[in-house]
């Protein structure tokens, strides 16, 4: 399997739909890390092109000298080791193409798709026969800008809760979560 | 759907296979709170004995009078409103009880169970069929103890993830979020 995992910083939209960067979080770098290295995947991106942000991200993926602070829990040190900080969706889709010898399959998540080309199960089950590259990538803030969403080969279908009033405001966290779990653990369901 | 979930700082197990308390986390609180809502769970007990930890969650859900810290962000402090802290976990099975007029279900989750009852999709299938109100508890630390795990009507098969080496640590946000999708989203397989 040749699963790739962005979570992007940048081109993102805030509430206003306006184009920002939204900051790295500690815990994203964590949470993420553990669940792509359980489900396989080769490498996490961490996109964003502030450069503040690239020396803060080194420092907690520990590859400054000296840096030992994982030692105590090598369980977790060991799912840093699959994060890479990253400037651009573009430069990561370049660095694939490099390892995988093809251009990955650029596919994007998001919670408020009108219309979509594909679902995580299906996508799964499509994965397990082509064995194409994948380059599956998440949206913080608003979710991920249409200017980079334009781009993307496939759209997933959004994940949809069970609530009675229609609250549906899963964490990134929580919806990587799902997302590999679908993919990589989904049911093999026949097509219709 | 009578769904409930169970956060259980005690009784767990350390690395040592001890009987520890393990400390409430700000975190768990809110992306557990987001998912449970997002997937229609009726009420998400953290379930810790300890006084102090009884007051911080207190004032993290916002109980405290003139606490507003959730005003600026109404769908995060609508999450919060289905979670409670609980002493035990057998405090809570009477509070579902008194809530649903019948016991519920005792369904604990674990990481490392060596042989299980059912599984995350095979139990959402049974309980849209009979309706039956279910308690799922998720450990914290090392996992939940013995001494609780005994009490479960049911355990679940654990999550296996797709690593090539076996690496496989979700956090317990990630395993939550997915356990719920596999519960209230995952297809309908029928039964072989």
């Amino acid at each position: 399997m040749s699963l790739y995992l962005g979570l992007v910083h940048h081109p993102i939209r805030n509430k206003r739909n306006e184009l920002v960067t939204t900051s790295v979080t500690n815990l994203d770098i964590h949470d993420i890390a553990r669940s792509s290295r359980t489900f396989g995947v080769k490498k996490y991106f961490i996109v964003t092109p502030l450069e503040a942000q690239h020396h803060l991200v080194g420092r907690i993926l520990g590859h400054w000298e000296g840096d030992k602070s994982g030692a105590y829990n090598p369980d977790r040190q060991d799912a840093l080791a699959i994060a890479k900080i990253i400037n651009s969706v573009e430069d990561a889709m370049v660095e694939i193409e490099a390892m995988e010898g093809k251009k990955p399959l650029l596919v994007a998540t998001g919670a408020n798709f009108e219309s979509w080309e594909s679902d995580a199960y299906e996508l799964g089950r499509q994965m397990k026969i082509d064995n194409m590259p994948i380059f599956l990538i998440f949206g913080t803030g608003w979710g991920i800008h249409a200017s980079l969403l334009e781009k993307a080969d496939i759209r997933l279908k959004p994940l949809h809760g069970a609530s009675e009033d229609g609250y549906n405001h899963l964490s990134v966290r929580s919806a990587v979560a799902i997302y590999l779990d679908r993919l990589t653990q989904g049911p093999l369901i026949p097509k219709n």
